[in-house]
């Protein structure tokens, strides 16, 4: 029996449940361009307003996961996992996971010669006020984010990672969702959000994922309460689909790490792989090393996740993590010779700093507001396709919590253009907070989601 | 400011009232194109789910109305009223009462001589299951329902009554959202039905209008508590945009009159209006003149909406409606030398009768299923655009609550093509019932909404 597009929009308007029939006729309808653009818009904004059912969110999912070419991972008898984050300010976790996972893979290689954990990373760009892992990536010098699939498993292979970009080919109807959602007015539902997120993940052929859900003043969901829904979607769906899923709620209210921006973020996990730890990338290191244990024990390398984040920390002080990063950059074909001095490499031509104009305490921002100054210093991008500045961004110089005197830098700012410095700075100032009285910092970590928590 | 689509289709998801410069900036966008169809698709369907408060509704109604060409009748000094149905099987009030107005408002010309009233009516064609007034008027050779802006103000002038189609240029933000609804799953939200046909009826340039809100088994909306709603959001919007509105809830559970088709309705019409009354018509006579009364009620031409339907009677048995009947159709161009014998100009090739198949009262039938065999016979159209037989459609026999005996035709079916007899023939054998005992039949006029019972 054939399925019309405009009976599946009426069931889902009118609350029925959809069946997997439908949903995939939907998708296929989709990427085939045989249903207008105007059905896809009624059909997620009923979705906006009814919801998917697991049973739906499921089937969307692997219909989007199928729905153009896919990575097979089988062919290398690996344990394959991966970690998505839902955008942060200063989030550069990927680049210290990516090759402490690939660390541990090389050094328990399958009986075939295959890293015995492998991370096939398909990342995204900076858009909005969060930064995006392929735009640090770029500013290694020759660093290929491009690379075609049988390549992508051959450096699998070599460096157990590979770290590339979505390409035209893989999830094409998320691409086609994605665009029509920005501008009919459907970006914020848990149910699209988790199905476009899930769908790109789950086309890597995983094993395990571990999921960073924001919370706070510089997460994308606007309340812990919808984070959380997000996060039991996103772990119900991914362990439907047969991956091991956990979603770690983790807090943004304040830049993640000492740098925000592009190659100062590069720079600042290069310096943490080569030892060197500045006491502004305590959270980072700490983030890092929770997200890469629940990875390592879904991976089998630890008998707990919390035995799994001291692997981590193991791997990264003994120089493991950056022998990983150099062969992995390698491959993909960047300048290493860079990392030996990588502040010298950062040259931004224009630079402010912000100084605290009292004493006390420094007790919050709008983390969002930050993420935006980052991005107008050029650092991000006001549309896709937009360059992004290789040099701009801030430096943070206190986190919330600390006590500060007056005139004290709170942040530096750097740009490559210094009519740039203005806005930014005028938006930190108004935005951070000092107060008489020591705030009560949040945890890095306030909940964990598993297939255990959710009772699956 | 300047106003995004975007944001306005937010707020309306979100359930904020949208201000009059938000709807008049979205319906001029629409006009324009500067909004594409996803986000269209987007508006209606949040509007589907949030629905449209009294002041919304009115700013959207109007800013349709006014979104293309309008008609202007102040010019011609008189009253001008207009009657509009929701469809029905068999409705050809509109044949009846163009006249019945048209004769009241020669009778009783201004001083500038102009007609007191004047129908301005710009109806539509069969859809669906039910008839549209320009198929039956385009049978009469020669009748022309493109008449250009003065013409018709022209014909109006002189005949009291003008009857011309939907026109690119009149409202073109309705054609625009009336074609996007039906392919998006938003044709049933009441909103959008009220804004579509009151942003059309307005434009007409109306003092007074009076809506047919059908109820029933064969009425467009599924409930009565439906249809209500809708008679009560038309006539709210009417009368808040200054134009005397009356709503009655009719029954349309069975055709209305002796013919459903196109030629046939037209010569059920001529018949009576010179007078011969079959009883078959009994229930489309009556309807004509409730309607009637209440349009000529509000034209201030007679003291009640009964003494106006008496009123109508007695111009209908005058001969004086038939007289304006055969001045509108000429000032249109139209052949009237063939209501001198409507029945020889009938001339279907193919004849099938339904007979009872029992004894006993015709107690009921799905009257859309009836709808659909009149549109299968060939009188309707699958799709816009598609030609409709002249001459097939059915004739009743019979009325619910009639005893009949085996045997008795309750149905003839007419059709231009003798192989689309069997499925119409199938479908209404099916569809009507016949029990023991006398079922009790509805009043024609169910209920009447007017500012009065609003309270408004």
């Amino acid at each position: 029996m054939q399925i019309h597009p405009l009976d599946v929009i009426l069931h889902k308007r009118d609350g029925l449940p959809l069946s997997t029939a439908e949903i995939e006729a939907l998708v296929r309808a989709i990427v085939d361009k045989t249903i207008t653009d105007a059905q896809i818009a009624a059909f997620l904004m009923a979705v906006f307003f009814r919801g998917l059912n697991p049973e739906e969110l499921a089937a969307l999912t692997k219909a989007m996961r199928f729905s153009g070419e896919t990575f097979d991972a089988t062919p290398l008898h690996t344990f394959t996992v991966d970690k998505h984050s839902t955008g942060g300010v200063g989030d550069k976790t990927s680049l210290l996971i990516a090759p402490i996972l690939a660390a541990a893979g090389l050094a328990s290689p399958t009986p075939a010669g295959v890293p015995g954990i492998c991370v096939p990373m398909i990342s995204g760009r900076s858009l909005g006020h969060t930064g995006g892992t392929l735009d640090k990536l770029e500013t290694i010098p020759g660093f290929d984010t491009q690379l075609s699939m049988p390549r992508f498993e051959e450096v699998l292979h070599q460096c157990g990672a590979a770290l590339i970009g979505q390409t035209p080919r893989l999830v094409p109807a998320d691409r086609i969702l994605y665009g029509m959602r920005d501008h009919t007015g459907t970006v914020e539902s848990p149910f699209l959000i988790c199905a476009s997120i899930m769908s790109k993940k789950l086309a890597e052929s995983l094993n395990g994922l571990v999921l960073d859900v924001k919370v706070g003043s510089g997460a994308f969901m606007p309340t812990y309460e919808k984070s959380k829904f997000l996060a039991e979607l996103m772990v119900s769906t991914g362990e439907l689909a047969g991956t091991r899923t956990a979603a770690l709620l983790t807090t943004m209210d304040e830049p993640l790490g000492r740098f925000s921006g592009n190659w100062i973020e590069v720079w600042e996990c290069v310096d943490i792989m080569k030892g060197i730890r500045s006491p502004m990338s305590a959270d980072l290191i700490e983030l890092s090393n929770v997200l890469s244990g629940w990875m390592l024990f879904f991976a089998g390398k630890s008998p707990s996740p919390e035995a799994g984040a001291k692997l981590a920390d193991e791997i990264l002080l003994s120089g493991a993590a950056y022998k990983s990063w150099l062969q992995i950059v390698a491959a993909h074909k960047g300048d290493t010779s860079i990392f030996e001095n990588p502040a010298a490499f950062h040259k931004p031509t224009a630079t402010r700093v912000l100084k605290a104009s009292c004493a006390g305490y420094l007790s919050g921002m709008d983390c969002t507001e930050v993420g935006w100054a980052v991005q107008r210093l050029g650092a991000g991008r006001t549309k896709p396709g937009d360059p992004v500045s290789a040099h701009a961004g801030i430096e943070s110089h206190a986190k919330i919590g600390t006590k500060i005197e007056e005139g004290q830098p709170i942040f530096t700012l750097y740009s490559e253009d210094a009519a740039l410095l203005d806005e930014p700075y005028r938006m930190l100032a108004a935005t951070i907070e000092i107060s008489d009285t020591k705030p009560t910092p949040q945890p890095l970590v306030r909940e964990i989601i598993t297939r255990d928590t959710l009772a699956l």
